[in-house]
Order: structure tokens, then sequence, then C-alpha cells
């Protein structure tokens, strides 16, 4: 099982990636999304039919560190100072392999060093408006799984 | 046909709510949606396996001002000048119905009465992160068609 992480929704590019990601992720592998409150209220809004979230489990971000069964990667949607204290700590409780997708305006070089210091690979990709860079990073880390 | 317009995707709730809006309407109402280039994007994006956007035209939100045909309502997401702005020679090029969903973290009274003053109906809505609120009203507004 692969647990995506969503923090802050801050970049109007990240929820529409996110559910690109899922579309994707769900045909290979069983998924689990812990979120921030407003990423989960911004997919629910997006996906009102469930025709991506069917079948996918979506849990409080802090709820998913009491300890999930069967991760086997994490893949983490990073932007700021939070995302980066939370995919840490989730490397830390599940020490399973670890993805982070560095994004924003500009990448910050501090976040991706606390990254990798903590043995999660990074890739770091600048989007906040379009899209489309994440989802080519997105095809990228799919074909690695 | 219902035009929706989408100017710059910046609050996080904008397109996910506008999927919303897309999901419920299209059962209704043909719908075309006029957007500038990164809310298409995001729409894209977010539903890459056409769910939602099957059957629904996408045009620039400057090709759309070219004259349509068969335009009976307007129904736009407004938060900053170039929304208002938009909206108002929407409005001014159609003669139509227009209802404007006015969001952002505060409301801006100025733009309120800039699209009131165009005969344009304001729904005034708090919402940034959180897109629920934005749902409340867009329930409201189907309600009325």
């Amino acid at each position: 099982m692969i647990l995506i992480l969503l923090g802050c929704p801050e970049p109007p590019a990240m929820i529409p990636s996110a559910l690109y990601l899922i579309a994707k992720l769900r045909k290979l592998k069983d998924i689990v999304i812990a979120g921030n409150h407003a990423a989960l209220k911004l997919l629910d809004v997006s996906d009102v039919e469930r025709h991506y979230l069917k079948g996918v489990a979506c849990i409080d971000i802090d709820e998913g560190l009491r300890g999930l069964e069967g991760v086997e990667k994490i893949v983490s949607f990073v932007h700021n100072d939070g995302g980066v204290s939370y995919t840490v700590t989730y490397k830390n409780k599940y020490k399973k392999e670890c993805l982070a997708i560095l994004f924003g305006r500009k990448i910050n070089e501090e976040f991706k060093k606390t990254l990798e210091e903590n043995d999660i690979k990074v890739f770091p990709v600048r989007a906040f408006h379009n899209p489309y860079p994440l989802v080519k990073t997105i095809d990228k880390i799919i074909s690695q799984l």
C-alpha cells in the first residue's frame, strides 16, 4: 500500500496534481491518503461523484501517524515547513522508502536538505499555478514504483 | 447553455468548487467553461479521466468574448480585480443574467459594488482553503437556475 501525504493546500496546483496521482496510482496499487483538513475537504468537493476516490481511504494527517498496517512506500507533497515536518515524521515512523515532491514558486534548498538528511528522496519542481511540471514529476515517480 | 467563467485560480478552493459546479450543473444544462490558462490546466489535470469534463467545452477566457451562440446565463467565480473586469465585460457582451460568486479570505466591498452596478447578482462568500462555504453557495445558485 502506498501512503500519500497531503499537507496544507496553499498552492492551487496541489489538489489537482494529487487527483492526477490518485487517478494513475490506484490502478497499480492500494492507496491511503493522509491529509490536512482543508486538503481532504478539497478532494471531497473535487470528486463529488467519487470516480477517483472510490475505495481510497482518506484520513487525517495526524491519524496516519497512529500506525497503519501494510505501508510499503510514502509519497508526500511538500511546499512548506509543516509539509517537511510531517514528511520527516512519517519517514521515521514507518521507516519505508519515502518520496517527496518538493514544489512551490521556488525550490527551498533548506527544505531539500532537511528531507535528504532524513533519507527521503526529493523531487524538486517549480510549480504553483501551473500543474504540468508536477504532472511530469508524478509520471516519473509512477514509472519508478 | 450556461457559461462558467474562471479567472485566476489563486485561492485553492476555486478549482475544486468549479468541479463541483460542473458535476452538478452538467446534469441539468449544457455548459461551456471560459477560463484563464492556469485554471484550464488545473481542470485538465484534476479530471484526467474526463468524468466531469466529457462533453464540456473549455475555452480561453478571451476566446469566449468573440461571441458564443446560445448563452442563457453566466456564472462567474470572482476573487480579484481581473475577475471583476472579465465578469463585467462578459455581462455587457452577452446582456444575459449573470451571477457572480464573489469569494476570498474577505469579501471585497468595492468588487461587490462594481459588479452590482453592472446588474450582476452577487453571492458573497468567505472561502479560501475551505470549499464548503462555496459548495453551499453553489447549491443555492443551482436551485435557482
